[in-house]
């Protein structure tokens, strides 16, 4: 048997791209064992570990009553039960124009399952895709496992992280399907205005793609600018959504996220594009009955301030993060992160000897000071890191703590 | 846009199949408004609305716990947390002559979420796999979806609905990759015996193909031949065994399944198959932690007659469903079940009046008596019928009283 798979080479081995969690996981295993301070995990926007980042009662009493009905404990459509996806349409509808309905959302297994599912929806032979740099890693590995070829446009670091729309209009061409707009900013903590939407809505009307909005962090904003979500421009262009309760309820693993389809013209409907989402979505994994049907208690009873409370606290968290970064010479954060969990900072490599580059850098700081965080390259910026702040405030400041004193011993300079 | 996507005619729009949900779905939508008579679903295999087959306490008060304790709130790895594969394993090993290791075990969001991952790893340019006729459709859709080649190998309805090994042998070729058995058998309720188990691994291994082996049914069992695991001749030929809470413990909307590698000569490690699904595992979609959090303690602490009282269950209410069917001259119960919660029933159609056909029978039986049964040729046989009988036996027995009652209206003989 070796021989028959031999000779194929397995196809899955081959173009298997990086993801966040596999390095973190190689990262976690360069761990000593031998470090009695506790692990700090400034690499991924999770941080229900921390009992200040605890979901609410309300979110936990609607699962135990759901799971006490026992009416959630068999299979679901497989678009998911109309009662959740009529409360998700509600929720969203509060912030548009227009109101979505039931038909217009998809209940999925978390976001990342969102992703796999327009993904594979829009992947035609021939067709490309543009995607954000920086930008979340598990766009490009469904591209390159469905052949959806990748084309990367910049953000611009020193202008709020904006995108550089001249860059999408170059990329584009007649094969190109649909663009990624990831706000709030993953990873880099950026908070579109207005305007800067309305502008990337008219470019996607322009180039007749897809524009896919990644709005994970839904309104988790704490800087200048408010949150605006893309289905505001519905009647723009065609606005695929992609949320979750994983970041605002502080539950990444129950798994519950959804796409929902802000089109007001029906253009999406007319593509076929509906059609296949529904299509898939019956060969595709399901997200869990007992917590869809906890949904409908949690998105009408959630207090108003379990939500700002969270704001707070992420407000805090970027603050003191940023405060720290400002103080150490071998990072340069180009701007303060105003929503979501993360920043990014640059890497000044020519200030650190014995370190070859950001990868080098986080493995060596896994190693050194049991101090998690995520290379740029894995994003798209080499020499650049993510530092998530997603955590109490006592672990962050110890984190950085690590990371300056690792730096410092790295350093060149004398200090 | 419009013209955009309809240069491609999207792939996933031509290449459906149809899934069980999906005609159910369908069927749902034939329901008449105005029939009094409660709707009777024996077209799934998820009793999970019966009060007679409510979980068992046990695994509600581990979920409940698993969510208090806010641990399981947070991303799982990739294959799952290590407790839960850990249990996973402990519990398969049991009834194994060696023992399966964590490391053999990854979690997935239900069967049939590894039904799609195995099939994906397997698949490759120019490879084909044989399924079971009858069968169950997951694996002809996923098999469609990722371009691997089906070729359907028979079942002999009465010889026990046992697999046509000479026909197996001469379909596969150097291209074969895997074959698929389903034991306890879906659709049939067959029970496969060891002697049956060893000639098929045998098969598989002088084919030098993966046996994929589904035991979602896994010891569900109340007939003369007892449940043996296809693990147990691991040594003979590797083995991928699915498995899932979903039916042993009547939680099928839970989505808590897994895919055990029963494999003490390490050929799929050395074929490389181990590592793509690793791989494949990262980017695909994740079972619930909440369940996951939950597993060991349900495995550990779930009373033996929970899963006796079930067996009990299922024995009275296949027997009841057999003698009823016997009684209704139109229906040919080839074998009667001895696992499982379904059975096969050849139609008729000489002796009917105005139906076309198995799918025609099934619409119209929806329409005119809400009860809703499965058509065979979404299986793979026409003009039979796929009767589930996990129901409680009141609704089972005017289930199948409606069926009758159908039968004899559209019947063309003098009654």
């Amino acid at each position: 048997m070796e021989n028959k798979f031999a000779k194929w080479g397995l196809k899955n081995q081959k173009e298997a791209k990086v993801t966040i969690r596999e390095i973190l996981e190689k990262m976690k295993k360069e761990l000593k064992n031998d470090d009695e301070r506790p692990m700090i995990h400034l690499g991924h926007g999770d941080p229900s570990a921390y009992s200040s980042f605890r979901t609410t009662p309300v979110a936990e009493e609607a699962v135990n009553g759901a799971l006490r009905s026992a009416k959630f404990n068999g299979y679901a459509p497989a678009a998911g039960l109309p009662e959740s996806r009529r409360a998700v349409a509600e929720f969203l509808s509060k912030d548009l124009p227009y109101n979505l309905s039931e038909e217009d959302i998809f209940i999925t297994a978390g976001a990342a399952h969102a992703i796999e599912l327009i993904l594979t929806v829009l992947a035609q032979p021939g067709a490309n895709i543009l995607l954000p740099r920086p930008g979340y890693p598990s766009y490009e590995a469904h591209s390159s496992f469905v052949d959806l070829e990748v084309r990367h446009f910049d953000l611009f670091p020193e202008k709020d992280w904006e995108i550089d729309l001249d860059g999408v209009e170059a990329l584009a061409d007649v094969n190109t399907v649909a663009m990624v707009v990831i706000n709030p900013g993953n990873p880099s903590g950026s908070v579109f205005t207005w305007e800067h939407l309305r502008k990337i809505a008219e470019t996607a009307k322009r180039l007749g793609i897809v524009l896919i909005s990644d709005e994970v962090y839904y309104d988790l904003v704490f800087g200048g600018n408010k949150f605006v979500p893309m289905g505001v421009f519905g009647s723009v262009t065609p606005v695929v959504s992609l949320g979750t309760m994983s970041k605002r309820w502080l539950v990444p693993g129950w798994r519950l996220g959804w796409i929902a389809l802000s089109d007001p013209n029906g253009i999406l409907e007319k593509s076929g594009i509906t059609e296949c989402i529904k299509n898939y979505r019956n060969i595709s994994a399901d997200s869990t009955t007992l917590i869809q049907g906890a949904i409908p208690e949690i998105l009408e009873k959630t207090p108003k301030d379990f939500i700002s409370n969270i704001v707070v606290l992420l407000r805090e968290a970027a603050d003191a993060c940023c405060s720290q970064i400002m103080e150490i010479p071998f990072l340069y954060l180009p701007q303060k992160p105003q929503g979501a969990m993360s920043t990014m900072v640059k890497l000044n490599l020519d200030m650190l000897e014995g370190i070859e580059d950001d990868m080098d850098f986080c493995f060596k700081l896994a190693k050194e000071e049991s101090v998690l965080i995520l290379p740029g390259s894995v994003l798209g910026l080499k020499n650049w890191l993510r530092i998530s702040f997603a955590a109490d405030l006592a672990s962050l400041e110890e984190g950085l703590h690590r990371i300056k004193a690792f730096c410092c011993r790295h350093s060149n300079m004398i200090m």
